[in-house]
């Protein structure tokens, strides 16, 4: 429904720039995408908009920004609230779901960042350590569908976006999610079975060659 | 009001705990508090409440955990909704309460470690970093009495307990607060006078004491 102008201001390969993306067509909001130049520097709009972290994605409702996107993604939740509600209602619940969230933020690109750049035997750790935040992951799912219950909702928009670099740490790791989180695995199979998700996310392929790049560039290969 | 039992698992020196004891002062909520044992490891109904992070706050409401004291305010705010509301009720004003909180979360007392636990070079960029960041925030607060307006709310009460550790970053970095950003530090006082605060916040002389302590503990001194 249109309660006015929505621009993102977006990255392709940003996982975070996925979660504000999926939950907006989750609730079916019109919106224009405006792609940030990854190598050309930071446009003006954004660097206005976000003037404090300076990072996608930036959410432009009617001219006004919202940042960082676990609070782009309650915000969505919070005016497009008559369709599709992400958070839980009960405030138990609703605790439950952003502690999941708060956790993924802190631990899960970051883990899968020191694989890229890690070698030798800390790369090692850091297969370990990844691996050990997807366990704990699974273990919050536990015998659900989805993190929302039979439904996807919040923690399930915050993950899945993240699952798109992982074909990533599996080949500069050597291991695959699926053998060592089965049931996680599962889940994410399962969201790439909706619309609102396979349309967003890239080609976990095309994220390996950016990976490629951005290794080249810092120099790291 | 009484919804059930609450009880607080706490720790006095903790600026994340304080957070959960203003929230509770402020919606007037009976609530049982426990002390953990910094120096003793900790209770088994610690381990068993939180086991992801095993860190305090946490709030026991009839039984039931919450963990991460942002995310504790957030649920106090939302089960006593009917008493004092911290977060404010325009979504955009709270995506802007929430993105402050968050800037604090990850900013604050982490930049303030640096200052006890770093020495010559880096020591001083460590009180430039903190200093930046309290700028910032000043900036944030603009020319209003509150984060939350004319009067105080989530981001003040997320902000305000992290101060009384300024002390103890004054004495160690050898600056002062006042001097650096004089109306952050006017802001400090506004927060003082009310009594919901003030009865939560221990004497900064007293955390100056246990910094001292802590880091002859780890052999920083």
């Amino acid at each position: 429904m249109s309660k006015g102008e929505v621009v993102l201001l977006d990255c392709w390969a940003s996982p975070f720039c996925m979660r504000a993306k999926i939950a907006l067509e989750e609730k079916g909001v019109q919106h224009e995408r405006r792609e940030e130049n990854l190598f050309g520097g930071k446009s003006e709009l954004l660097l206005k908009s976000n003037p404090i972290h300076q990072q996608v994605p930036v959410l432009l409702h009617n001219g006004k920004p919202i940042s960082e996107s676990t609070i782009v993604v309650g915000y969505i939740d919070e005016v497009w609230s008559s369709s599709t509600p992400l958070l839980p209602t009960c405030p138990y619940e609703r605790a439950q779901a952003r502690f999941w969230a708060d956790f993924i933020d802190k631990k899960v690109f970051e883990a899968g960042r020191e694989i890229l750049t890690s070698e030798g035997e800390a790369k090692e750790v850091a297969k370990k350590d990844f691996i050990e935040i997807l366990k704990q992951l699974e273990g919050a799912l536990g015998d659900k569908s989805f993190y929302g219950g039979d439904a996807s909702g919040f923690v399930d928009i915050i993950a899945i976006g993240l699952t798109s670099w992982f074909v990533a740490y599996e080949k500069f790791g050597g291991f695959k999610v699926e053998d060592q989180c089965p049931k996680f695995s599962a889940w994410m199979k399962r969201c790439m079975q909706r619309e609102t998700v396979a349309k967003v996310l890239p080609d976990p392929e095309k994220i390996y060659e950016f990976v490629i790049t951005l290794r080249k560039m810092r120099g790291i290969e």
